[in-house]
């Protein structure tokens, strides 16, 4: 049995949704085709963009930070750089910093890490025993989402990007909307796109290159190019209800393939219809003039809970 | 520790996501005040309606039956009557048919069955069997779903019913959401609502008076009112993609308690906007008259396949 793409050598992955049987070379060349496609398809990137790329150190992000680099060499006036934001979780952000390091001196692109501690005062891992101490009813996962996204956008801006690339493959986009669901609040998956509007020029445009694409080939494209990641697992990932519905959706691409696609369908077809029922006029926060819905944003809020002040 | 309602009795439940403990009589009349509560918020049934209770044997819709039974007699001028459908499925079709005889006698109820091979000349152990041999790609789900309304709309019409009344539970309701968002037709979703608007005129308005009750609840219901209900579970609904959804709805219910509501009401918000995307059109199918959005309606198609015939 050959390869479905070159019929020359012998196949080392079956692409259950769809029937092909893939060599290495083959596999890895379908995975930047379909982030070029995926790209063009909802117009990510002009040609002059400068591209900052949210790298955490795991197997998601530095694939795309490849593959990026690897596209964008045709692209003389566009310019990227790693963007990382180390949360201070102990025996896990140093390896993931060091990864990134590494994985940027090889390929010559300019990272920055930018620190929990510095910019908020607090670890990831002092935030986790503060909220323990309180029983809020917020999870490690919701504080470090907040903190990360603003630090993210607001860097990038500092250090002039138009652009932020992450890496959310098509198992990120697909959890997220189930769990908007289950948190009852579905207005909000209006966030869940290819690339995030930017109406108000307030917040740099997001895009997300790999949206498309399962995270199962995510995994097997990092492992095939030899990139070195993040090892150890979050100690707190297991709090999060993610997990549960990770483990539920995995199940079912098992059983039936193709049903993470037919979801991800399935709600861009309702995405238009949230959209245009949900209309957040964004102000500045007055506390760290950063966009936001709400006098005070999300993420100065939150700290100002832990700081132990009191809440607005 | 007393009754959370009457301060008296032992508790028997515990309604984990409210934190009421429950006696033995408070449990019951909370889901009889729940049900009245329900059918008064979404308008069910006018003073006067004729109600067929579609009832299948099975506990659910034998407590529905119960349950209006001992409202409807506040009501002198409604009338309702059990209709259920034979599917002709050994070794449990019978048994059903047989627990709802004796209900209804019991509770001097009429109540009329209707069989599937009657109606279409098929049981649906028939039908399992041919669509096994030529691995379609419905499940016998599909195919008893489809076929089993079509029945309670005509026989409940030509009974002159002016209402059909069912016992989908909240649980019910949520794993349809799901299951039209992994099937790719989540406009379909739109369908899930406790009341059915009836623009055409051609169908009889369905209602579901159980819409906010957990499945849990009813079954407790039907246990302590010592209703006697069909035990043995359908041979072909390990099949259904609709028991891994229930399996992940419950263990998330068990984890994060009140969940289903949640879901739910998330699908309330954004059911206003599937519907005002969904415009079907209904005409009379050509041959057998019913309303169907095509000119053949679901069920005649598949009783054309059934029968071998080219299908339209």
């Amino acid at each position: 049995m050959l390869c479905s793409f070159c019929g020359k050598r012998e196949p080392v992955f079956f692409r259950r949704y769809s029937g092909e049987k893939l060599c290495k070379p083959c596999f890895l060349s379908s995975i930047e085709n379909k982030v070029r496609k995926t790209i063009s398809k909802y117009g990510m990137f002009k040609i002059d963009d400068r591209i900052a790329v949210a790298v955490s150190g795991g197997k998601d992000s530095l694939s795309l930070l490849n593959i990026l680099h690897k596209i964008e060499k045709k692209f003389p006036k566009a310019s990227l750089f790693a963007l990382t934001v180390n949360e201070g979780i102990a025996n896990r952000s140093e390896e993931a910093v060091n990864n990134v390091k590494e994985a940027c001196e090889r390929l010559n692109i300019k990272y920055v890490v930018a620190s929990f501690k510095e910019f908020y005062g607090f670890t990831m891992d002092e935030i986790v025993k503060k909220i323990k101490d309180k029983k809020g009813e917020l999870t490690p996962c919701s504080y470090c989402g907040v903190l990360r996204r603003k630090i993210v956008n607001k860097v990038a801006k500092e250090l002039g990007a138009t652009k932020v690339a992450t890496a959310h493959t098509l198992d990120d986009e697909v959890q997220t909307i189930f769990l908007n669901f289950i948190h009852g609040d579905i207005f909000r998956a209006f966030r869940v796109a290819p690339k995030l509007e930017n109406e108000t020029g307030m917040f740099i445009q997001r895009v997300k290159p790999l949206c498309e694409i399962p995270q199962e080939e995510i995994a097997l494209y990092a492992y095939f190019k030899n990139i070195k990641f993040q090892s150890v697992e979050c100690p707190y990932a297991h709090l999060a209800l993610r997990n549960n519905i990770r483990e539920f959706l995995n199940r079912l691409e098992y059983k039936y393939p193709g049903t993470k696609y037919t979801i991800y369908r399935s709600f861009e077809k309702i995405r238009p219809l949230l959209k245009t029922s949900v209309k957040t006029e964004l102000k500045k926060c007055e506390i760290c003039g950063e966009p936001s819905s709400k006098p005070i944003c999300e993420s100065c809020n939150m700290i100002r809970k832990l700081l132990n002040q009191k809440f607005l």
